[in-house]
């Protein structure tokens, strides 16, 4: 099943994709108003039946899709998680885990503009597959960690280099209009080995990444595990796996992205994320 | 003026703290429930003319005090913004500014449990002065941050350093029951020179910390606009400054807060926060 949240006229709602369109869930479950909150409510049973024959409400290319969740409690983001990838960046093989904060605001959907910050020109493509969390827990066992996570999604931690770097980790890793997320969330049940997942990036049609998930030095039930050891884990929580070899900044010349381009990435089973990458304007900070 | 959030007779609200208590203001201001949306609508004048000479609807040792702003969108922290702090921790002046982002769910308000995780024991101190956000902004000149700010507040950035310094910064400052916060905000126009304010830890009643804002070495107007240069200020974004030298791990030997202490921290002006520490339970992942 694929869960996605959209906008459609103007309203908010969310779905399960089918062949030529989505069926609304938030119209026909009132008291499930988004995704995260039928995610809390384990209501995947409920929803499955419900779309089970079901003609579309929407054709997929009348709305605009959002972050699958667009209001995580939580997104947290592992880093140096692919042994190719720490070696091009230049750094040892780590023995702990690595990982940092996103805030909601930087979250993009498919289709969704990255943006080129006014501050910097060094804006690099990451592509990993992430995490959905489907219940809370606290010291989740590595063991049982997939019984957590409600399914998965493509993620696109865009990284504004000189900041991260020189400033600091965080500091790079925030600029708004920087974390696409979707196109929507695939049921952990329609994918059985999310240890065995193709990743790849195409900018502009090049292919710029081409990595498998078999490759993490901490594996999906190491990491569920960590991060449950000192936060608890809530349904909706959006947990971000690192990214394979092959990003912009280790290159020579460095890529970066620059406006006019387009970012493909793409997780097997799960799909395609396509967003353009323009300059930033005033609007990026209005609210 | 003394803007508190908190719990009384298992009710959620906010007020105004006078002599001998608290003015309630959720129930004068039934659109305003919480201190953050009052802060979003700039509701500063109305609540100061409905706290004056009023009675207190309820004394203060009868409410359980919450973080000022229990549900802020972002809390942002520097870090090595002290001179003699950096320099103890056997780190170089910065040039650049060095942030770090921490999850909402690691505030404890005053009174509040510090827990010791299972995890570590090497739970360490850090007074600080919080910035809270009074209106929403993007690429704030340094000139203009005190238009941005509504009022400050007492941080205690309490710190895993085992977990900060061997695996990432961001996972040693997101523990839950880390982050206290509070009493309460003291608005600006009560802080003429919040860049010449004392701070101070103590561990048992044992001094440990005693710095001054003088001190830091990103100013309040600066990091104001470095973080605005990233991402939007929204009102009741929380931001630490950083705190000064004397904390726990660079003392030999070092000092870590355990199960049956209690620290307070102290920002002139504004004053007392004060937490009892306790070992972490298997409640501390209920949710």
């Amino acid at each position: 099943m694929k869960l996605a949240s959209y906008i459609h006229a103007g309203r908010p709602s969310w779905g399960v994709v089918v062949d030529g369109g989505i069926v609304d869930m938030a119209r026909r479950f009132p008291e499930l108003p988004s995704l995260r909150s039928a995610l809390a409510a384990a209501a995947q049973t409920r929803i499955a039946a419900a779309a089970r024959g079901a003609k579309p409400d929407v054709a997929l290319d009348a709305v605009t899709l959002l972050p699958p969740i667009p209001d995580p409690e939580k997104v947290i983001c592992f880093g140096n998680n692919y042994r190719e990838h720490v070696l091009e960046a230049g750094l040892k093989i780590p023995e702990y885990p690595s990982l940092f904060v996103r805030l909601a605001n930087t979250l993009v959907g498919h289709g969704g503009a990255i943006v080129v910050p006014r501050v910097s020109s060094e804006l690099d493509y990451e592509t990993e597959l992430a995490l959905v969390m489907g219940r809370a827990g606290r010291h989740v066992p590595a063991a049982k960690a997939f019984d957590y996570i409600a399914g998965y999604t493509c993620f696109h931690d865009a990284s504004v280099r000189d900041f991260q770097l020189k400033h600091s980790l965080d500091a790079g890793k925030n600029f708004i209009g920087t974390g696409p997320c979707g196109p929507w969330i695939v049921t952990a049940d329609e994918i059985p080995e999310p240890g065995r997942l193709n990743l790849r990036t195409r900018l502009n049609g090049v292919e710029l990444q081409n990595g498998n998930t078999s490759e993490l030095i901490f594996d999906i039930p190491a990491i569920v595990a960590y991060i449950s050891s000192f936060t608890p884990l809530s349904p909706g929580d959006i947990i971000a796996t690192g990214t394979p070899s092959g990003v912009g900044f280790t290159r020579k010349p460095p890529i970066w992205l620059k406006p006019g381009d387009m970012v493909e990435i793409e997780v097997e089973r799960i799909g395609v994320l396509r967003n353009p990458v323009r300059a930033e304007t005033d609007a990026d900070g209005a609210s």
